[in-house]
């Protein structure tokens, strides 16, 4: 771990198995399949521990990481940002190129109507989902509004797109103040997706499938009755959001930022750190809940339980600052290395361009993973300008 | 333009070239050289316009940036964040690799002297500046501080070292309300390091260099007497924050967020985007100062003036929110391009893998330029593990 140069994103192997393998579990309990969302961590090696050692369904946000997971061999990846046509052509190139099942999803006839005008100019077939708003007001339409029989007449009106099923997403679950609270906002994302799916059936539409999830929702849902698959993301690393509305604890958090005391400052009492708001991200979430969660919880290197009252109180670009709570100093060895819990695990982990995976207690870097960061495939891919 | 896939960071090279002018002119004014900051724009291209279409001396925030433009051809570079001795030997083997001169920073003498150990083991040779604090209290010894002396003793008890001057940084003009707070702390900036390199000279010691710089204090300075070298960045760019401190105008930002309407929201009357808080980042500043700013200000495709009202409300990793303020309807055609101004152009621009630099007011895209990203040069590289 000492040869480990930081700022440095750190997957802590035990916890993360054991995350996917309770996920695995839960859908199985559950009966229903699991495409996990791999925006979380955008890496083939965790992809491969949570689709149960395999090449199974996924869900990215980026045309990037289609195109990673394609080259490491996953065939079927829903691609779960609205469509826009201009993408089109890029992702049928990718579909050719690594054979892929790429599922793209639409919540308007103008979105639809587009991208099957793209993907006829470039020939491949695309099944598309209905993407369903199940109360977070982002994206989708309600399962009970006049557009979802037209998003998907539209849909059955091109030879180049097929209907997938109907998909939606409980974002809203993360803002849940407890357990209640998730269990009723999962069961409206199970209500509003297998009503929707209901009445394309009515209306004489085959519905292949019916996706949902979030990670509070899978975790916490009572029934997924008519639902076929979920998308939880987040659960393979947990984050400090996470714990805050009650979905998992401090122990299974299984990424951190390792950072290097690199000053101390006697007037502020405060410790600074080679992580700052790129390397922990400006993301709030738990401390919007809570302050004393500052840009994340402060641990030895070794990774136990994070140290009593020290969060990071302040980034700059490439500077952190640790503060103790109350006031207290914060006082390190110029040198010494300390892992930081983040408040928000996709935010912190995406800009990184590998991962150093430890097991056990005693810090022994077991691999070190790659992984995809940015939006674009690389310059050098067939995508480039 | 449109063939651009979103999000993409877009550079105005007519704006970003004005800026540079306008810098180095400036630095020939205050007669201090110009040491342009990297960190911002991480872009080798830039860099030589920043020098003044050389490949002049540069300031960088990361080792990966060290790489690359040590691979570009820039020879005299500043890692300008705090060494702790673990990087020694990394920045060892980039200076022989490249035949760099690499000037590294400290501020205590447990720093110095755990470089000047790991300088020994690599065998080479770093120039050293002292960091100095000129009232931010992020890193840095106080001028007129013990520790001051203690830190050039150590580094001159060190033949793998060799004092480079002193140095210290005003990152808090950034927090300043007007020009005349901005002029008082680019006094104090000047002070502090002119008096600290007069100290180390009484005390017997060479100072070669004295340097100086945030883009707030560059732009306004009333003398930079006693300094040799100046190291803005972010004015290469600009971004809502300088506009909101007085710094430039909103025609000097010279980077933007270009990004896709995916999506109406009926109820909301928000229109959706596929630019959220990795594309734009999570960065608040202009908004700490004015909620009007949101997450970046809404600009046409073609980078005119931002749309009356039109702000980036509310972000998710993939997603944004375009929010009209008085609660007016944001209504865009689904697949329109837009330009998002950035809070803070360091955090948005960082994670791109390269820019589409447009000129003129015809969209036409004349250059991709590549760029750094991460913290770690490519695992394909020397450093790798």
């Amino acid at each position: 771990m000492s040869d480990i140069l930081t700022p440095a994103a750190i997957i802590d192997l035990d916890r993360l198995e054991r995350n996917c393998e309770r996920m695995l579990a839960r859908a199985r309990k559950l009966g229903v399949s699991l495409r996990p969302h791999m925006k979380t961590t955008k890496s083939a090696d965790v992809a491969r521990i949570a689709t149960g050692n395999g090449h199974g369904p996924i869900t990215v946000s980026t045309l990037n990481e289609v195109a990673y997971f394609g080259e490491a061999g996953f065939t079927d990846i829903t691609y779960a940002v609205g469509i826009s046509a201009a993408k089109v052509p890029a992702l049928a190139d990718l579909q050719r190129r690594f054979g892929l099942t790429i599922n793209i999803l639409a919540d308007t006839v103008a979105a639809v109507e587009a991208a099957a005008q793209a993907a006829a100019a470039a020939d491949p077939r695309f099944p598309i989902f209905i993407e369903i708003d199940c109360g977070g007001g982002r994206g989708g339409v309600a399962w009970d509004s006049a557009d979802l029989l037209a998003v998907a007449a539209a849909i059955d009106s091109s030879t180049h797109l097929s209907l997938a099923g109907v998909l939606t997403h409980a974002g809203h679950s993360y803002g849940a103040h407890d357990v209640a609270e998730i269990e009723r906002i999962a069961e409206d994302e199970r209500f509003a997706a297998v009503s929707a799916a209901g009445r394309l059936r009515d209306a004489g539409f085959t519905v292949p499938a019916v996706s949902v999830g979030s990670t509070p929702t899978a975790t916490f849902a009572r029934s997924l009755e008519g639902v076929t698959e979920m998308r939880p993301g987040v659960y393979t690393f947990f984050d400090l959001d996470q714990v805050m509305i009650g979905v998992c604890a401090i122990e299974d958090i299984a990424v951190s930022v390792l950072t290097t005391v690199i000053g101390q400052n006697p007037r502020s009492h405060r410790a600074l750190i080679d992580a700052g708001g790129l390397a922990l991200s400006k993301d709030l979430s738990a401390s919007n809940l809570d302050p004393r969660f500052g840009y994340g919880l402060v641990c030895p290197s070794d990774g136990s339980e994070p140290l009593a009252g020290a969060r990071v109180a302040e980034v700059h670009q490439e500077h952190g600052f640790i503060a103790i709570a109350g006031g207290g100093e914060a006082r390190f060895a110029i040198g010494a290395q300390l892992r930081v819990l983040p408040n928000h695990a996709c935010m912190t982990a995406a800009p990184y361009d590998r991962y150093y995976v430890v097991r056990g207690q005693d810090d022994r870097v077991v691999a070190v993973w790659d992984k995809a960061s940015g939006w674009l495939p690389s310059p050098s891919g067939t995508l480039t300008h």
